[in-house]
């Protein structure tokens, strides 16, 4: 599947995947009002406008992007209203090719990491019936249980070609309350040892220059981005924290090969949301789509003269 | 809530939470073929199964016990309708009375967290009409992300009488890869540095005498258990790993205060599976909901000769 993906960024010339994050406040209030006007105030109404909503925000940057990003919470929160519009939403997004990332952020053991693994990228057997769940292309995983956790997931990318995207180093202000912590046997931190832990795991699943065993890497860290970079270089790095968390263009540079390949760049609100950034303002509610459309095609000039 | 937790395991004088984590496996047959014939290979009788199943079980232990855990990825793997029967589980559990542990292992940042805790344990606006989705009482949390992952769970329990048990050290066989790690500052592992934040945590949520902060720690490590019973006095643990996964009653005592209070054991196969056992054979698959009945009661003496 990271082939795929690596594809997809070549040709689209776009280390970009567009987060979406849909909220209450940042739906238009017209499709919002809407719907509660149609459906009452139920979370039908909501899953019904976040679904027309993300399908507009699609319409909008699939031919300028490789790839999406669902956060199940934002939906989860919805209840079953709001979880059938995430399973709608994966499933938009595939029919007009992109690549969809589950931010699911799942991660128990043994049969139990295995049920998540394929309700979110494999199948069930029904009888004789082979059934998909959610049927992401990626999916996010946290690595805190160890190999127990994560290997289940890993046979699952090989049997269905999918992939995943470890947490390292997570883009928040507290993630080093335990990532950063120095270990005494080796003189590294835990997000380094967990680091090291991916290059091994990455071996289990290659797929061309790259393995479909990915990580996550927070924007906020280029520091850490570059230690990190050296220590899965067969690794794609999903990066999170530019825009709306504090990073920009020129702290993006560190998550990449010299080849501009190894890394890509989620924004979430700075997309979606842009029309209700000043700098967009122009475009108005109704053009929140469009102000989508130009979010994205500022960003991609922004990390262009950057990582280059 | 965890005073009603403890009230709970007084009056029915049984620390012990029963798993309901079904699979296709140990649903009886007769209950799943009903329902494929009925609905066909689909997702939806998967679902119809698994709540007819529990229903039983449920009806089998509800005034036994004082809890049970479903374990939402054994629903997830079933799409929409496996998480509806999921949500009419704990609808149905907290109906007769029962505690409901959500054991989702949920875990992200910020907005994104807050998301997650309303989705469990909390309550959405939409428009004037307060919903909630899932309506746990209790949900599990991943601590890999530091305070910023934790403290809107902890937000969200103390608006609405909730709690949670955060992973500290987890009973799987390769929790020790980073869990055990040994932090060079301290001299103490990150399992114990994880408990010495759950002990402040814990102080940001108390009802009576513990906290609705409370750890989950694996019974498979009673050593552990031990250490981190003294690092976190005011957090309830939930203890998975009794059972299938090999821990006995003689392991149990580190996790329990000295009044036999501060400790919760899971067990999931070993009661919901029973009629499986040879054991309870004489139950025959027919008796899948006595053969659990039966299971809880051994369970329940072996606790109360190893504890006291």
């Amino acid at each position: 599947m990271i082939s795929k993906l690596v594809t997809k960024i070549k040709q689209t010339d776009a280390p970009i995947v567009v987060g979406l994050d849909p909220t209450m406040s940042n739906i238009p209030a017209k499709i919002l009002d809407k719907e509660i006007s149609e459906k009452g105030e139920t979370f039908e109404a909501v899953g019904a406008a976040i679904l027309e909503y993300n399908k507009a925000l699609i319409d909008a940057v699939h031919d300028l992007v490789p790839a999406v990003k669902p956060q199940i919470a934002m939906y989860e929160q919805f209840g079953i209203p709001g979880l059938v519009a995430f399973t709608e939403t994966v499933k938009y997004a595939r029919q007009k090719g992109l690549i969809v990332i589950g931010d699911v952020k799942r991660g128990d053991i043994g049969s139990t990491s295995t049920a998540y693994a394929n309700a979110h990228l494999g199948k069930v057997m029904v009888g004789k019936t082979s059934l998909a769940a959610f049927d992401e292309d990626f999916c996010t995983v946290n690595p805190y249980l160890g190999t127990d956790g994560i290997k289940p997931f890993i046979d699952v990318c090989n049997e269905n070609d999918r992939g995943i995207f470890i947490l390292v180093k997570t883009s928040n202000p507290s993630s080093g309350e335990f990532q950063d912590r120095v270990l005494h046997d080796e003189d590294s931190t835990l997000y380094e040892a967990v680091g090291f832990k991916v290059r091994e795991w990455a071996k289990l699943s290659m797929d061309g220059a790259y393995s479909n065993i990915g990580a996550v890497v927070g924007a906020t860290y280029p520091k850490m981005g570059e230690i990190l970079r050296r220590i899965m270089p067969k690794s794609y790095i999903l990066v999170p924290g530019y825009g709306a968390q504090g990073a920009t263009g020129k702290d993006l540079k560190p998550f990449f090969d010299k080849d501009g390949l190894g890394a890509i760049i989620n924004s979430s609100r700075g997309i979606i949301a842009a029309y209700k950034n000043a700098k967009y303002e122009k475009f108005g509610e109704d053009g929140f789509a469009d102000a989508a459309r130009a979010a994205v095609i500022d960003m991609k000039e922004d990390i262009r003269v950057n990582i280059h």
